[in-house]
Order: C-alpha cells, then structure tokens, then sequence
C-alpha cells in the first residue's frame, strides 16, 4: 500500500492540547486509486480553502482501465469529485485550528485531518479528451489521488425507476 | 480486509451490454471502519433510492476509540455521513440500470455499482448518546460500515483564517 509522504512539521505538527488516537493496524476496506488530480497547487499552502467554479482549468487523469466508465460525461456538466487527501495525518481525534486555542472534535470539524481523508469537490466540465476530463473548481494539491466522479445530484435524473412506495 | 458478503442474484448479476474492468489486485490505501449504522432497512430491496429528513430514526454507532471525535456535535446539526457500500460490486465500467437497456459509464451514474463505493446522506442529528447519534435521512442497509462524519458545509463556519488572498 502507499505510504504517506515524509511529515511536513508546519502542518503535521501536534498542536498543544490536541489529541492522537492509535490508528488500528487493521484495514477494513481497500480502495483503489482511478487516476490523479492535476492542478496548479503545488504544495498545502498554495491550496485555497475552498474550489470555485471561476478558478484555474485542472485535469482529473483516469487510469486507463476505467476510461470506458467515462462514457456519458459531456462538457457543462457538473460533477462530484472524491478524492484522497494522502498528505494529511489520520489519527488526531480532538484537534486546534491554526491560530485557534479551541480544542474540537475531528467530526466536528471539516478539517483534512481524519481517519479516512476523503474530500468532494463539484467541478465543472470544460473539455474531454481522451481518459482526461479538464474542469474548474478543485483546491488539492497537484498530483493527489482520485477515487470517484459522479454526476452531480441537483443535475441528475436517476435511471433506474422508484423502489416501491417511493415517489417517482 | 473484509471481504464481500455472497452475491446476491437479483441485485449482482453482470446485465446484456454491460462491462466488467479487471480490478487491480493492488491496495492504494486502506481505510478503516470507525463504527456501524444501524437502519430499519434490512436488505437492498428495503432502502430508499434517497433517505429524507423526516424519513425513519437510525443510530451512528461510533467504536470507542473515536468517541472523542464527536465533541462539538450537537443536537440539530446537519451533518455530512460517508459510508462504505459494502454489498455492492466494483467492477462495472459500462452498466444498464434495471428495467433500461441503455449503457452508461459508471462515472456518468449515480449508481452504487462503482471502483470506490463510498456513499454520502446528510443527516440531522436527533439525539446524542454515548458514542452513537440517532439521525434522520438515511437510506443504506442496516449494518452498513461508517467512514466519516463532519458537518454540513451549508451550516459550518471554518475556524481556520483564510489562506492568503482569499476572501474571508
């Protein structure tokens, strides 16, 4: 399995008062990486804290085994992006904003700092080519790993018909 | 790693048309299972295709060691819920939906059926106990495996500064 980077101490620092969990040895599920996320962010502190639909064109590279689940994907669509945040540590479980004193729990927060750091981001697509969508609106870092697109929800008609007792 | 509980026919079967991706052997990172969720839906059949906020009760139940990590979170909150679609298969790249002869690529559908399949709900949390949430808005299989919690970003004010030249 891939391991994490070397530690970053102006980011990977345990901040007075914060809390580390032991991670269990075990891994309960695997995931598999479909590509890679290019962007111009070339390291955390280059990152904004949030994508906008208006910022720099970035290109999710598929893997080639998956280029046919692509089929379908037009340009101007809006898409749900997973992602593996792989710099960030998973164990902390009471944790200190940057400048901030507070101690608040890992699931109260948004932080990338998590057991298992897996980011959405809504793009939106601007050109396809081959294996490779181009798309605004991400804020990772060059080269972090990808694990799912999905159409966005508030522009997709589900295909499969309602279950029973559902309205349509 | 865990593994895949028996297929189930009716719900695993590879439809006319549809395409099967070899799965890579290869692990690209592990993640851990941080609790359960318990829902009044006991099979595939049972679930809504989108749980609702006035839908059934259900409980995140959280193992212990992670129990520190829902400090912060309080009754009426909105909140994000990963989890892992353990019953579903992985290796679709072109799938019909029931009842529609059409094929779609996987990264073009909604679909459960996906290389990574991480589902997301919000939820609204109803009441706290030690370790467990009773929330409102799911729609996945009792026992499903829990793989993240953190806030709704629509309610969530981010405690970190801004990065330089963003906007507040």
């Amino acid at each position: 399995m891939a391991t994490r980077p070397p530690a970053d101490d102006r980011w990977d620092a345990v901040r007075p008062g914060e809390v580390v969990a032991a991670l269990p040895e075990r891994i309960d599920a695997g995931l598999v990486f479909i590509g890679r996320v290019r962007t111009p962010f070339v390291d955390r502190d280059a990152c904004p804290r949030r994508g906008a639909l208006d910022g720099p064109l970035c290109r999710l590279e598929v893997d080639p085994p998956w280029h046919p689940a692509l089929t379908g994907i037009t340009v101007g669509m809006d898409l749900e992006v997973l992602y593996w945040m792989h710099l960030a540590r998973r164990d902390l479980v009471l944790q200190s904003p940057r400048h901030d004193a507070t101690r608040y729990g890992t699931f109260a927060l948004r932080s990338p700092v998590r057991p298992n750091p897996i980011a959405k981001s809504i793009v939106r697509v601007e050109a396809i080519e081959l294996g490779c969508l181009q798309v605004r609106g991400l804020d990772c870092v060059d080269g972090t790993p990808l694990l799912d697109l999905k159409p966005d929800r508030a522009q997709f008609q589900p295909k499969a018909p309602p279950s029973p007792g559902e309205a349509p």
